[in-house]
């Protein structure tokens, strides 16, 4: 009881270490863009059997995990994801948390990382996750629609990249016959143009024609959409009656295509917010 | 194909959105200390029928996260955990991931929240993880060893403040028959003492015999340990031999113990690293 | 000579010391703003008996200062200032001292300061400068034209609202015969209108004829100028010629005009860049 | 009157650009260094024709201004000053303008420059100064009173090595007839008891016989001095009585010493605050 009674006045003598928190407040009208690698994924990616190039299972569970990210938390209006890692953009405006930094990302790769053990099952059903993956996360800011569009326009070339040669890569492997470090040696140097004939002339593949998912990456957006219900209702007095009711709701679409021209961006216009 | 033979030439246009990146390597010869918050764990509590006033499975999966924090991230010398928070300090001279404070935050808030998920099943059995929980994350500094140690007294007496409240809270209203807000009603503005006076007055209660793991939460530690094998081994021309082998290991320990006072640090003196 | 040659040693010893220092380099593509605000100045106009409401020579002091550090600086487009404040803004794709917060506050801070008592006895003539002033400055972003342009018109409508008061209370004082504390109280609680209709019924001062310097402070543009020489040149064999040389050359313009309005912004199209 | 009836709003509408502002508090419980360097003062010192390799003018009113901060800012402990910089360290526990980095390093920067050129006539006479010159400063945060000594050990064997290489060089130029390009080749790769070396042999100077000022620096403390006033009192129905009366003051002392050693600080043991 001595030492309880004391407590309170023993806590309120070690608070003052809150003021050595800091603020790290996001400046103000700039897009808060947060971005999650995979830890270690090449040797979870072989640990657990991913299919190479690219892992279907594995990209749908980075896209479903991504999603309960947009559902949980606000103001997140467009988010983009390839093979590891995923960005998520939160609106110009938002105030979220304050805007404080650690705050968004901390919160970003928590839902993320917990979805995505939550998830695993869904994608790789008897298959056993080995361990708890781990993300890491930061943020940036963007102050101009340019400069954000600049940003996923990155992420969508450095997709592409790594992409067209991971295809051909594991191409000359797979079906080529040649070892890993034949195919490396082989593409040593190689420009995109000869990476799309190795594939045409030798394999009969053309490159555009292979799946948009992973040429392309993953796109999330919300979309409204209106959902009709119809109910019987019946007054007194009167006949029963149907009636159709339609609801707007949001929704967070996938989508798979170019996001660097300006078609996406004319498609979506309410992603961004003016320059102003 | 064109498209794609300029693709590197567009990354590169694009590329300079890497420039907008800040960098917030944290001071040196500073503790940093990561503190996880859950994210409305009251709400979590109550929808997966947490026991009040704590929930030893919910406590023990924390704890059982924190350990998988410390294996797989380096350089955490202590971590604290009291109900549904725990902090994480890294040693005052750590370099992982250059101190960078982003990094380090993230990587805690994601390996802790995969592994909440995936070992839930160890501390829940059958009941169901119904949606993947959500834990935010902060980084604080502290230059020396007395502004770290008033941190974790300070996490310690909140522990013990809630605790207390909570013990007495709920025996008025499990065992006392109290409704919630009557319950309320009878502890506003009762010191420490008379909390500790209602319990063994009332209902035969010495709180200081109260679990430790709840009075004083959950300290954990590096302990070396001597590991001792046998093993048989024959050199040519001689007989078989036994011998033993020991070999120095480093384990996690759980303790429950006070760490406001000096004789815990007396006991752990590598936790800390001089002021200098 | 042991000493010395251990010296290099010594110091290389003590280096580490640099790792401590912190990256304050500002976001890119925002338009940097220093803001200087005078230390104590209410009391150093009292001791330099600045006349009231406002000291002609103590705001071009102010501004001869400005001109100083805007040609000493690098990347300054525009200046404003009123009062004892003045703020500069670099131009948002500034890379002067690599964007660092630190370096872009303190060199406007001492450049000003030490104007400021250099150019002193332009302004003040044989009146005595008692002690060198004191200047504090602090670094702000701005994102978009239009935050940058709300920025400016902040301070320009911060300027009117403060000479708006002090013409009135002076004027109460100095003419009216009012001590300091009836002015205050006559003029609690007025509105601007109130304010200029006691300038006027009772003074017969329209406030829109006073001096446009203290209304509206005073803005500092580049300005481009052509400058016409005419130099005799004589080529072997040939007579003796005249021919007019015209070099563009930029100099700093003093403007008092409104800078809230499309106006100024449409008759100077080269301080803002685009947002882009 | 219309425009003006409308300007309080006007500006509280512009008056969210504060809101931009960063918050950039030093942390606690550190000290606090802001060091000033002098702007192209290699120029400077030639065109006020500052003798070499140390111009005895020019270092004093380095210290007549560092004087000036320390007079007219609050909590600073310890300067120390060589060549055309200067270091000024608030103490650890400072709360001056809330610790805020941008505040203490432009008040600094600010204080100094104006005090310069304030004070040049002091120093220089009838030279005149030809524009007014600039500093820039930066702060840096050290946790332990171990790496504040390392931070001033580190400015003050810089001062040395600087001063002894340029004693020679300037030696082997001004007494040796060496141009200052074969002065260069003569001292390349050449150790610091090579340095000694040639002074003494051919120069017949004893390197550590030369002025403490320019082989150490100098060094800002604040000392107590008593000071004794005699005053002569009568009380009434008394003889007059001489009565001494002891009055405890601060002045700032300019020390030529070293202050690598412990020595420096054993003697000025309130410098430094304990590491707690």
């Amino acid at each position: 009881a001595h030492f309880s009674s004391s407590s309170i006045m023993a806590k309120s003598k070690f608070e003052y270490v809150r003021n050595f928190e800091t603020d790290d407040t996001c400046l103000r009208n700039c897009y808060i863009v947060v971005r999650l690698d995979g830890r270690n994924f090449h040797k979870f990616a072989e640990q657990h059997n991913f299919t190479k190039p690219n892992d279907n299972r594995a990209l749908s569970l980075m896209t479903r995990s991504a999603q309960s990210v947009m559902e949980e938390l606000d103001d997140i209006v467009i988010a983009y994801g390839q093979s590891d890692e995923y960005s998520f953009v939160f609106k110009r405006s938002t105030n979220w948390f304050k805007r404080r930094a650690s705050k968004l990302m901390t919160h970003v790769a928590s839902q993320f990382s917990s979805s995505y053990v939550f998830y695993w099952r869904e994608y790789f059903g008897e298959q056993k996750l080995l361990y708890p993956p781990g993300f890491d996360g930061r943020v940036v800011l963007y102050p101009s629609n340019h400069n954000l569009r600049d940003y996923l326009s990155w992420r969508q070339a450095d997709c592409h990249i790594n992409n067209l040669y991971n295809t051909v890569f594991w191409t000359l492997v797979q079906r080529g016959g040649l070892s890993t470090s034949q195919a490396e040696d082989r593409l040593k140097g190689t420009l995109a143009a000869d990476k799309n004939e190795i594939l045409f002339s030798e394999f009969n593949i053309n490159y555009n024609n292979e799946s948009p998912l992973h040429r392309k990456g993953t796109t999330l957006v919300w979309e409204k959409t209106d959902e009709s219900t119809t109910k019987k209702i019946k007054l007194p007095q009167e006949e029963e009656k149907e009636i159709t009711v339609t609801r707007t709701r949001k929704k967070i679409a996938a989508l798979t295509c170019d996001i660097i021209g300006d078609e996406f961006w004319e498609e979506h216009p309410d992603i961004l917010e003016n320059d102003s």
